[in-house]
């Protein structure tokens, strides 16, 4: 075989995450890993329904080639959904995406060549990173709090360092962390990527999960000068299997993206896009919503309880007030990864994610992403208890080490 | 707004097709323009079935999560299918992608940096083109005749030019010309490839829809050193509103490109790939391509008939044996794109996409496609007379002045 590809395989990492899930595929396994949603909340017989009318009900025309910056009609529908969170914008400013990972993928296309800077938060979504590494960047990661991206070193860093193109944030319940950035915050950072004449990409899959508090207003609406791009998925409100996210930014942006779009895969699903935008029609989404809403409410409670009871109190969590995640930090000097693979997995038969892979350029091993979505609370129960069993044990056998 | 993406802009040529397609979709114009499959053809019922089934039936599997490189049972079924076509292959070397389309960005952003030289077809398909732009290539146009591309011309170009790492090529039935590469050609260009060091991109989403002669053996299937990418699309033969496609490679350019797929998008819609995969399984999909088959065989008649007999003679036009598309040659001087804007739309209310955007070097202004398949047989034998009437008026006044 020749050696061409030999450095373009340097720059994707392979995932730690696409591993777990494999892993936590096995039956007997108590899965807090992948960031799946509860496939009991799909609204199975509403989306039969759907498909059903798409492909005997539109003329075929729900099977052929659409426009490659995706059906009208939905784009229509998802402008109006966003004018809900004050975001001012027309169907033209829509383009629909193979889920939100696209998103990331095109905005990286677009802005990023070698060694240009993307700012993130510290931790960052793992899946942006896989997204952005194979176009070769820097990262400047920004300490992050329970009100998410620390503004103040966000400034001094931008200060400091020539000058980067995108800040990439995850503003509500993020993953790894569950943490959302406060208003302030979001107001100084919108200052802050005016200044430093940034592009903003907001990615807010899990917006509409929120189980406590108000809504605080997105990046998008707050923005002045059509610097932010936001990035919604239908994954976390519909089903992941559908693979449909889409962007709302600026004519212009979005007239790029499309292109680049075009260029990637031609066009989503048509049926995919016949069939959502029909349910959007037909059914009452926001009652949809408010169900899952519940029903994650719960579970994270239960989790919560459940590692306030049962793990050593030194480990610190996070509480989101939406979303799929908490993120546990252990004390400096343990290893995530290595209790997941020499105790969590063979003797609780528990996975998580272990928060290395989340930080994207100094690795801290003490941390851990955990979801609560996909196990039910007896589940939950079960497995941390089982955990907080093996942490009681080994936890001063580390310490003594 | 800043300027951060102003250099990549002019890295995406808008699409003249897209363009086209718009103006094809108003109701009173024959369009010859799109790539488009005759809806007619779209198994709708069994469509529906297979989807009902993959929604209610799959234990909400179908609407969750799978593996980024695609729903294993539908890579075992394609393994199988390109058993048939003496491709040796396991569903280890079958990854699932957003229609072919995605197969050619994923190869270029897996191969090529900016400057590395592609060879092509010359001309060669418009969407491989705004596929690769955005990585930035140079381009080796190789010259094509009636058995494919000019294998003596590429040998003398692959001598004198510095080590391009990329052939892309579409063996069968070409768009747009229309034209089948020879087997001795297939033979002396993998021996090329072995010898110069390529990787070969064999695109074939026509292949199966072959209306005369025997079925020539595909690339992959002659490759001796694993660098062949056999490149396949179920838009052709089910649905293009479905995007679904796939590669066949080595295992060591599978597991990259399935990177670059999870890096991309995540994965395809595993309702998409379920359903498709119930297809396979419930229905005769051989029968369902028969009749494909016979229905594009007499609409290639019927135009072929049509031009003979309406066209001037000097206007020279290939003799597909399968696919979409034939390629129509003007005399020098005659601008196809000219005589569309001024002529064949406005008067004969009549589209094709005109020649020279398919060229990746040297743009030649008088060639067109026309493709065969969208319109009934009446429609076609109408349009080609409102060309053949106007050119009759047309081409002397052109070679008059």
């Amino acid at each position: 075989m020749n050696a061409h590809f030999a450095n373009r395989m340097a720059r994707v990492k392979p995932s730690a995450i696409r591993e777990l899930l494999r892993l936590g595929a096995q039956p007997d396994i108590i899965s807090f890993g992948g960031g799946y949603p509860d496939p009991a909340l799909f609204p199975l017989e509403k989306l039969a329904v759907v498909f059903q009318e798409a492909i005997v009900g539109q003329g075929r025309s729900a099977l052929q080639y659409t426009v490659s910056t995706g059906m009208p009609r939905l784009r229509e529908q998802l402008a109006v959904r966003m004018g809900r969170e004050r975001i001012r914008c027309s169907a033209d400013n829509v383009l629909i995406l193979q889920g939100a990972q696209q998103g990331l993928d095109l905005v990286a296309k677009m802005l990023i060549d070698k060694d240009d800077t993307i700012v993130t938060e510290n931790p960052t979504f793992l899946g942006a990173l896989i997204a952005f590494n194979p176009y070769e960047p820097r990262y400047l990661a920004v300490r992050t709090d329970e009100e998410g991206m620390d503004v103040d070193q966000l400034e001094h860093l931008l200060k400091r360092h020539s000058r980067p193109k995108l800040l990439y944030t995850m503003p509500d319940f993020q993953n790894p962390t569950g943490v959302t950035l406060s208003l302030a915050r979001r107001r100084r950072l919108i200052e802050l990527a005016n200044r430093f004449d940034l592009i903003v990409l907001e990615d807010t899959p899990y917006r509409e999960i929120r189980f406590e508090g108000e809504p605080i207003p997105t990046l998008k609406s707050l923005d002045t000068e059509e610097r932010v791009i936001y990035l919604g998925s239908f994954s976390k409100i519909l089903a992941p299997g559908l693979r449909l996210g889409w962007t709302v930014a600026s004519a212009e942006l979005t007239q790029e993206l499309g292109l680049l779009k075009l260029a990637a895969d031609t066009q989503c699903s048509t049926l995919s896009m016949a069939a959502t935008s029909l349910f959007l029609e037909r059914f009452d989404v926001e009652a949809h919503i408010a169900v899952i809403r519940e029903t994650y409410r719960r579970k994270k409670q239960a989790m919560l309880e459940a590692i306030r009871l049962k793990f050593p109190p030194h480990i610190r969590f996070t509480n989101p007030h939406g979303g799929m995640f908490t993120w546990l930090s252990f004390e400096q000097g343990f290893d995530t990864a290595r209790f997941l693979a020499e105790q969590a997995l063979p003797l609780a038969r528990v996975a998580y994610v272990p928060g290395a892979t989340f930080f994207p350029v100094t690795e801290e091993a003490n941390h851990a992403r955990f979801s609560y979505t996909l196990q039910d609370e007896a589940a939950i129960a079960r497995g941390i208890a089982a955990l907080g069993g093996l942490l009681a044990g080994a936890l001063p056998a580390e310490t003594v080490r």
